[in-house]
């Protein structure tokens, strides 16, 4: 039977090997994502999602987080959470009511509250130590603020045909109290559709809500593309189309899989991801756009691996 | 030339008939939204959008609101914004920044703040006694407190060729804190692009998102179909599946015009809206699902207005 599951940045990959596991021996696809998820979500060195991610411009750490059904359509989403554990497991648990399933601020703070998610203060040392040097260093020169916008994103297919989609983040680093980005944002931050496929985005979210893209990568499996056809389609075209008449395409990447366990990626800066399979082993690949409008994938190198290694844990003084 | 601009409900109509005159004198597609739909949060006796709007389950109104530009894609939201007169103007004026354009909670409010709106508390003593009532109500019987969403969603095209989206929203009366409904997600409650049309919807936002109806309804229209039957085809081919699927769809209702000034509506429930083009004055119709996925669209009658007139302004005791 096939299987899949596929997932943004190379932070995912622990996360899709143990999810692997779990849907080889024909775990549930929503399961498989919220557990890829909450293992972004808790590792301390990922600056931009969950424990350990990056604050807002006031240094508090908001975060967003959604998750789909695609069997049902049933989404539940929340948008400037705090202090809770695991936003994914909110989300999830949202996409149960009909009503109210989308819960931003405070609400969505107590929500978690009320349903007896785990509190926790989610600010590290580290990220509140980051936090403080980039004010300082904005307070000398004239940067502009904000950076890093790797939210995990994430689609799952299961031995029994049901697929998933789930995303979270904490969203552009020195972002103003209460931004949200396209994470929490059904078609825009993903989608999925079990009879078809998902799709799942990471990048500056206040350009890929202006695309629909993870809708529109969807649709177009649905006419027959494959998951790298749509990307490359969706993606590029949109690209393009907010390059001419926007002035400026921010950072976009979209990874999908198919209902038959066939992934594609799409992206317009370097960007990486992990990906598995019913035929591939767990990987970690490298993409970058290249010329008329295809996508360039290859296999990490150890040597990047060990970089990355080295940069998310280097001292901050 | 062309100029034209559709609106969600009977209450928009003495907006349409404003803008209306704006168009036709060149006025701009964006102004036209922006001017459309101050008047419908300013009047006090519409129960759901702006001032006058009914309150979450806590007693504090909370608005959604945001506007989409069709020439350049930019986008500004609000979700959950309190205390604030034109939530819309908050949302226009946050689609001109490249980033933090869409705002929830606190965050939206302090940026209107900020950014020199008028506060005004806008939960009026009519609204309050009804939630009142309300409470008094679910607390006797075991009723579903979950009641209105009418959303105003509007579309606009000007001589210029130029389009713009928007929408407004007091959300679902008795939502819980925080909760977001389709108002200000992009694809879901509104999408537009001047090269081809927009759309806004109004209904079951929880249900709305699970759609992405809005940006599938340009997409129809940039095929090539007309707004009718682009309306028809994704309104009615959702509303099965999602019944198939999810087991019941919510109340939706869609309008679109395309950069001719052609128009179209879907709908599933008895739905009003105003229309006015550079061929047709400013009207009222009321729509209703036919059979074979077509929309039965019949000019409003004075009955049903002056019954509307005498239910809004009912005396609440």
């Amino acid at each position: 039977m096939s299987w899949g599951i596929i997932a943004t940045w190379r932070m995912a990959h622990d996360g899709v090997v143990q999810a692997s596991e779990s849907l080889r021996s024909n775990g549930q696809a929503g399961d498989a994502i919220e557990a890829t998820i909450q293992t972004v979500e808790d590792y301390p060195y990922y600056k931009s999602v969950g424990f350990g991610g990056l604050p807002n411009a006031e240094g508090i750490l908001e975060m967003d987080a959604a998750f789909m059904d695609g069997d049902t359509f049933k989404i539940g989403a929340v948008a400037g959470i705090t202090d809770t554990k695991n936003p994914i497991s909110v989300a999830r648990k949202l996409s149960d009511e009909k009503f109210n399933s989308f819960r931003v601020g405070e609400g969505a703070t107590k929500y978690a509250m009320l349903n007896g998610f785990e509190r926790k203060n989610m600010l590290t040392q580290r990220a509140h130590r980051i936090w403080e040097k980039r004010v300082e260093e904005i307070a000398k020169s004239n940067l502009s603020p904000y950076d890093g916008h790797d939210t995990i994103g994430a689609i799952s297919l299961d031995t029994k045909g049901s697929m998933a989609a789930g995303t979270s983040s904490s969203g552009l680093f020195m972002k103003k109290p209460g931004r949200v980005g396209d994470s929490p944002l059904s078609g825009s931050g993903f989608y999925v559709d079990s009879e078809i496929g998902g799709a799942s985005a990471t990048g500056l979210g206040e350009d890929l809500m202006k695309g629909c893209l993870a809708y529109e990568i969807v649709r177009l499996m649905g006419e027959g593309k494959t998951p790298q056809e749509a990307c490359d389609q969706a993606v590029y075209t949109f690209h393009d189309k907010l390059t001419k008449r926007y002035g400026k395409a921010g950072a976009f990447s979209l990874v999908a899989m198919n209902n038959a366990g066939q992934w594609g990626v799409a992206t317009n800066v370097e960007f990486t991801f992990s990906v598995a399979n019913h035929r591939e082993k767990p990987a970690i690949y490298l993409a970058n756009m290249g010329e008329n409008h295809q996508t360039i994938i290859e296999p990490i190198t150890q040597e990047w691996l060990d970089a990355y290694e080295k940069r998310i844990k280097a001292p901050i003084d």
